[in-house]
């Protein structure tokens, strides 16, 4: 087998065969198949795609280039969460708690990541003497134990998808919807998934920019999923105004909190009810959306979400009291209001731009070396939709400086007014069940 | 200005600047852009073309890549002919001679090159003592005096696209009109055209299999030579079969000179007048096509264009005799006929069958390392269109071996029969003159 003979046959537009995916993924990881080739090949890809059997191939061959996760020690279906990510997004850490105490068992692995806050493992930090740095045995226990533990990244999971992802960064490659979907299902798979659920953002915020290509990617990774056996859903969600309120590490935390006490902001509120709905699904744990529903909001009722939270943080070393008291989070030195220099409705909130205020306030990384502040952000008070009198507060910013003239200033830019009302924004524009 | 964004803005379908293109091939030439950086580019460019501008400005910053022949000391409109290349293609042999007796200087820098058999100089080398070694003074000087000159190639002519072509090779990019043309386009103008004549094979034995890639490609270099000043013409012209009857080096020469002669096989003949009208108008020596072919079928009849062969070959170390005593040339110490396994029409000979037919004899170089038998080769007898009877020769074979059997039946292969009468094959399908 040559690669030049399967570029040009992915050029010409036909189907490559189980065995050549292997032997494209297996040649690039080892270095056998040169970049020059392989960022032909890519670009081959972008123009004429992969049929849903190519893309599972693909997935499988860069899920098997590396190490792979055994959850087999644990019972019953693991389901993994992806959000293709957004701003002040706090759904993993309500998610958690919410879907383990319908006996949903949750074995997360997440990072830290590069953005506007902190990843997962950040978040949680923001707990007093709470920790990921659990041996694999204490790890499966744990979710046995209360269904829920979260661990930081390890091993050399899907070398092929770094590779690769390196080099679609600098070919133009990276926009594709098979390879994007491929990438993202591999390291699923490889993280020991046995049923996903899939938050497609779409938006100024997202990765995603249109309706349109949000709903290919999630098509393409249900494929994908249900391709591979595991069982696979997907929604459409808005990331064109950040999710929630509150974006930054402990800020994102008090929110989840109060999202299990039935107290959080409504969108927050709703998505993790139609994720967790997915979820309970995917997890054998309920017949239907609506039975999962039912059973989501009961565990919210009844405080029992709540009390998996608590047993989570103590069982990874955090102090429980956080969850009945939250003023034991880190708490920034200055809290400032930002007053509306208009009267109006607010008919855009630009996410990006209200994350880049955040990450200037310290909540999240620039690059790699970066400290993260996890007292720090900023808690919207009003979002898209509701009206404002000038002088009343849009929003309030946590910070550890009493210099905000930079983060004032995005603030102000990321947002529109209109003199007409404005709907609200549309949180789910779509569930993809197959 | 980066390679990842101009690599996009061709992905997307954009118009590259001048300036991008150069930046592209001179960062390339130089090993600043990576090949992986390149190879997906030209993907992109293999989906997405480019326009003539952008063709232009590729050919251009090519040929200003390496160096670049200055015939500037040469009087007049320095006309080149490039064919695409095919089967027992005597063309230049014929047309130097030919066109120079009419006024227009042939200043042919030529190659050797692997193929069926050797490249020009490989030929004319089958005349004794006619050598290529020859100052660039010494070249001007002749071309000055005699209107033609060959010599090797020499200097760094083009390395952009020589690195460019070896990416090409491997990354299933070879197949691509702007890129095809441009590096044709490019070599001619580096060794110092002012004006071409292109010949576009197509058919079996061609590169450019049909008629519509041939006219496309020959449409893309007439528009490059154009727009970069260069008065460019271009044929398209049949390759299916063989042209004229021998294939191998000698033989090939014995054939031009019989051409030179006006006793030419028809289609090399007619071949010669049709790309020698074009040459002797681009290079201004006659308004029209028709004028240009009356002056070529003079020196002809009146016997000029051999007296230029004549001192051409002496002038460059030959021996001038080879003109009036073919028999001089390198002589195959067996002759042996192929007689026909049946009665028939030939409806179909296949040039590349019958050209590695003689390269098996040894007229061509299979490696760069092979040596060629300049003596040797094949002389066919009937074409397609011909009635030929069962036993009648259909081809001469001149080897050195009697071990025949390989050659024999790559012959019996390449031809068919029809038992109804078969029209001659079309030889010449376009004039392409704007």
């Amino acid at each position: 087998m040559r690669m030049v003979d399967l570029i040009e046959k992915k050029r010409d537009g036909f189907e490559l065969s189980t065995e050549e995916i292997q032997f494209i993924v297996t040649g690039y990881t080892k270095g056998k198949i040169a970049d020059y080739q392989m960022s032909a090949f890519l670009m081959a890809v972008y123009f004429k795609n992969m049929t849903e059997r190519e893309r599972a191939d693909l997935t499988i061959a860069m899920a098997n280039s590396g190490d792979q996760i055994d959850l087999s020690a644990i019972d019953g279906i693991k389901v993994d969460k992806h959000s293709t990510g957004g701003v002040g997004d706090t759904t993993t850490l309500v998610l958690g708690p919410l879907v383990a105490a319908c006996g949903v068992p949750v074995a997360k692995m997440s990072g830290r990541g590069l953005g506007h806050t902190g990843g997962t493992i950040d978040k949680l930090e923001a707990i007093e003497g709470f920790h990921v740095e659990i041996t694999s045995e204490e790890f499966i226990k744990q979710v046995n134990d209360i269904k829920l533990a979260v661990v930081g990244q390890s091993g050399n999971l899907t070398p092929a998808d770094k590779k690769l992802y390196a080099l679609r960064d600098v070919t133009a490659t990276v926009n594709s919807i098979p390879l994007i979907a491929s990438s993202i299902m591999s390291k699923k798979i490889a993280a020991g998934a046995d049923a996903i659920v899939l938050d497609v953002k779409t938006g100024e915020g997202a990765f995603m920019k249109t309706e349109e290509d949000a709903r290919e990617l999630a098509h393409a990774m249900v494929g994908i999923g249900n391709s591979t056996g595991r069982k696979t859903m997907a929604i459409i969600s808005d990331m064109s105004q950040p999710l929630g309120f509150a974006i930054g590490n402990a800020l994102e935390v008090k929110e989840a909190i109060e999202t299990l006490q039935g107290k959080g902001p409504e969108d927050l509120t709703e998505l993790c009810l139609v994720l967790g709905s997915q979820m309970v699904v995917v997890g054998g744990k309920a017949e239907t959306l609506e039975e999962a529903r039912g059973m989501l909001e009961e565990v919210i009722a009844n405080g029992k979400a709540l009390e998996v939270m608590k047993q989570f943080i103590e069982a990874q070393g955090g102090n429980p009291a956080v969850v009945d008291d939250v003023d034991l989070l880190p708490q920034a030195k200055f809290v400032t209001e930002v007053p509306s220099e208009q009267d109006g409705y607010i008919s855009f909130m630009e996410a990006d731009e209200i994350g880049t205020a955040a990450m200037v306030l310290g909540a999240g990384r620039a690059t790699k070396e970066s400290e993260i502040d996890l007292a720090v952000g900023i808690v919207l008070n009003k979002k898209v939709g509701d009206r404002v009198e000038k002088g009343e507060s849009i929003a309030t910013i946590y910070s550890n400086t009493e210099e905000l003239a930079e983060c004032m200033k995005m603030l102000y830019n990321s947002i529109e007014y209109s003199s007409e009302p404005v709907d609200k924004v549309q949180l789910i524009s779509a569930l993809i069940t197959d």
